[in-house]
């Protein structure tokens, strides 16, 4: 961490704030110069809040050097992350990340049985290697649905059962930890990025944990977020970009796909990007797939659902089954002609 | 909610939606125009996602008329909210709402018992009606501080006995809920502002709650947070103002000081502002919080520390003691003027 | 456009608002419901301005049915728009929009003869069609370097006419109109996106314009500074997504990719995409371009560079040769993909 | 300026990075520490793009110390700038700055003589100090309204010879400025913040200028663009928060109250507030002008109509004349109750 001194900061102040810093365990290199006084401070900084030092009297600016994530950070883990998620079935383990791409597809909401194994079943056919659906929903409004809880976590077992899938459906709070058992991948939404008793306990489990970014956080954030889960001993943590809060009304939500690089630059975990919540419209699912494979992604969570005699009721951002075959195999395309 | 439909939508598709709306309890007046047609929904549209109903292939756009939130409505419940907080000590009970400002003071988080008496007594004696102070900490990394936690509510216990000033604290997750016993007042973050299992079971509790705005919350997502809570039954809940995340990084967050007059205008609700969060720094909070009171709040959340002798290591956006005091002067010379 | 009166609006106002509503020019379709009353304005309501409608004390809320822009809007030129560019040289002109791709290469700013001369001849080389190149440079300090102005011009026509690609560059002044008459393509930037005088006299040239969207302007605000553009008489506006102001710090700018689907269904016009830009960082250049291809633009804006023995003060968004030449093929292969 | 290097860099790589910044006419300071290596850069490094040099492969992050802006910087100028605005008629010159408080009133756009003659005699017997009026328009769609232009320029001229008022009026390209010698006041809007040719002219002019910030533009910015007017001789520049864009839809964009403690502390220019743009509701212009007022603005500008028989379609930010004169009064209250 650099500190840099106001021109107007006396001796004393200077050798206080030193005398300070070394109370914390850190080493000071102090570099006098003409236009300004430099503190370089070394040591294990990644405790010291920047703001609490920009704060005082004397500091003009503070840079921090060394990022705040270790386990999260590729300095420290050059490779990939590779994550085996364990499904069901005959169908044996799947893989993410380091060039393994994973397609996972299923409806918003789990509404019964016959739905969601209908669209499991459609969804392998197609060639997706996960199965997604809402059992616990996050809800805006108290007055909305707020999903099947518990029985949906049921029923999404079934049509693993069926299809062999391995599943993920997202959490809302640690009391339901219990009914997350048979679950392969426990998903964390956006409005619980920084939920950080959840963050916390989930670092105890041994499921690989699907972290979707919060609405305005920053990438740095979302990192600190898996670390989280990472410092509890779970380094099984995939990152997913999910649109961001902005002034543009088109969309939902703006898609960073910027996020993708960025990511995959800062941090050896896999990295997937869920464009149907990110503009929530259906038709721009496919395009905003297709970009997110092309900058990298190591793979897509995208709504599917299965009602052709109700297309009505839907979901505005959900794909129909056919659209997502023909997806699937131009985003095999797209990875070919990007790592060819 | 108004719905209108396509130029280019068939009668029969015109017919389907009509009748499936319907299916949901609800009636429908139809108005056929030369250049649209509308459609008017009748009954209780609450529990209707109009994203739904946007992403229809003959929809052209919807438009909600009536808000989804209706016990923290203003059109239902006319008169100002007035809450009592019931401290300890023989100072007896103290309101907020309609009138009755509160001015809410004290440190950061809790770091031990001398801290936060001394602390309390100032705050005190310059006029503060109650303590704040963190027990558990919300930190964006988990190597920083996580706070006293339980341990720090019994010293805010202490604090609070020995000054009669009622105290309010944060709760970060539910199974903590049991240390809040004696807490007067529960603060939620504004990272757990959407944790809506958190706001559910804050619900069924019969303390104030103080509900900070999330970083990219607009104030109809806070309104239907504060919902959460008042339709489990617990009526009492205090909006707080605590900076939103823009691009200016100048300070912290931007706060949203025309949030007062919009809240107090769509909500009966008591609404407060935290300048110390929202712009992070001590130099401002006393131009933000006459800017608050300047604008109708109804209270004022601000930090203040004790440590003269270790000013160095103090957060940057407290307040001395002294400038308190003299802030909590200049705060009554505002609202008399605003008033009179 | 759609208005709904508030519950309490009495008889009167409403019949005083249709009055005055038709001495506008416009129709008023009454529908008196249950719930609301509902006006539906029928007629040329592009002049309208739904703020000052909202503003009216009876009115609860307002709804733009049909869009302001009408020569950009693909509802009334549902094919998409295509611009032929007569670059000098044997090379005839060149086509973009409508399954014409063009790749528009050159460096941030011109700096000698020497330069944009070998860096024009790199990147025809490599498959550029058209050169970019700065001449008159918005900068955010009066103290940064402003470009070489009409000098910069007068090198970017030699660049041309020795390879016989067709050249882009920004104005910034009316003002500096004279020195653009051999100029291809003239460009609009961020910055003076919406400087309407500007606009409009660039609606009465000749030349396509490459029209930048600002950085925190809305997809609509962009397509009505095209309507300007288009309103005057020149209708060959090329729209480029260039990023947009976030809170992310990690890039310069959040390249909003969802932006391309989104302006190809609104408009016509074709839609190129600036990752360099963008991003602010080379190494992000790539993943980007090839989001953007994937999303279905018409065109990339990029920079490169040519100094590989003063590497180091070149610009931090610039590519290599080497890395263009092989970004292109990339290009070629994702097209393909795409649209096979 | 610091920069910190990367840890793999070679000797050969920083020597030839410290070459090159000594070409530019730079000294550095070189600072080798066990984790990092840090240079300082020391001499006038305002010219020198941070992009560039964080672009570099060596270089892990870059720090400006000095700000770029140096005629509008407070550190080169402790003393509070003070501007007269030389009126016409008897009431003799009128100050802003340090002190003196500046109440701006007019109309949004002026529409005829009767109108603005009006309602700058209401505004005047108020206690308004000065008059604004749109006579340039920028509006958002080319089918909206454009202003009278000069003529509207020839209007307010008028009411300035009945009423004593100055005049502040907004301009928006620079072939307009002859219409602008008897204005007193000229006003850059927020959509030309960034029109450097155009900031640079009006640099050359003797008149104070009343620049607005950009819907997105950092305080930074806002300050730089006040340095291309102040670079050219022209000192005298108000600076005006009038509202930045965020996801917030319940006001029309959000009113930075603190952008004013923040820029009296940059600056040394005098900082005004313009509620009614900000919000774009009438009804929460009152709160936010006393915001403002509270947070030691030295001016308002606000938006006043005068046509009490046809309030329908008068502008939905403005204010009643009967409200604007109460709020004068309530201004002078909140300021002696700030100052006392």
């Amino acid at each position: 961490m650099i500190v840099v001194l106001k021109q107007g900061a006396s001796e004393q102040q200077r050798e206080d704030l030193i005398e300070w810093i070394k109370s914390l365990g850190l080493d000071v290199h102090l570099s006098i110069g003409k236009m300004q006084t430099v503190l370089g401070l070394i040591g294990d900084t990644g405790s010291i809040d920047t703001e609490l030092i920009e704060g005082l009297a004397i500091v003009e600016s503070v840079m921090r050097v060394t990022e705040q994530f270790k386990k999260a950070n590729r300095k420290f883990h050059s490779d990939d992350s590779v994550f085996e998620i364990s499904g069901a079935g005959g169908s044996g383990p799947k893989k993410i990340g380091d060039g393994n791409f994973m397609m996972i597809a299923g409806p918003c909401s789990v509404e019964s049985e016959e739905q969601i194994c209908a669209i499991a079943e459609s969804v392998k056919a197609s060639g997706a290697q996960m199965l997604r659906g809402g059992a616990y929903k996050p809800r805006t409004s108290p007055y909305d649905f707020q999903g099947m809880r518990d029985e949906g976590i049921g029923l999404l077992l079934k049509a693993k059962k069926l299809t062999g899938l391995p599943i993920v459906t997202e959490i809302m709070d640690l009391s339901h930890l219990e009914h997350f058992c048979e679950v392969d991948v426990i998903q964390v939404g956006a409005r619980n990025m920084q939920n950080m008793e959840l963050l916390k306990q989930l670092g105890r489990t041994n499921k690989p944990i699907l972290l979707k970014r919060g609405l305005s956080s920053t990438l740095k954030e979302l990192l600190l977020s898996a670390e989280y889960i990472m410092a509890g001993g779970n380094e099984q943590v995939i990152l997913c970009e999910r649109g961001i809060r902005t002034f543009e009304t088109a969309t939902r939500n703006t898609c960073d796909i910027g996020a993708v690089p960025v990511l995959k630059e800062l941090s050896h975990l896999p990295v997937i990007v869920d464009p149907s919540h990110a503009c929530g419209i259906a038709r721009y699912v496919r395009p905003l797939t297709l970009a997110a494979v092309a900058a990298g992604a190591d793979g897509i969570i995208v709504e599917v659902h299965n009602n052709p005699e109700k297309a009505m009721c839907d979901g505005p951002q959900s794909l129909k089954p056919e659209e997502f075959a023909e997806l699937v195999k131009a985003v095999e395309r797209v990875r070919a002609a990007v790592n060819s």
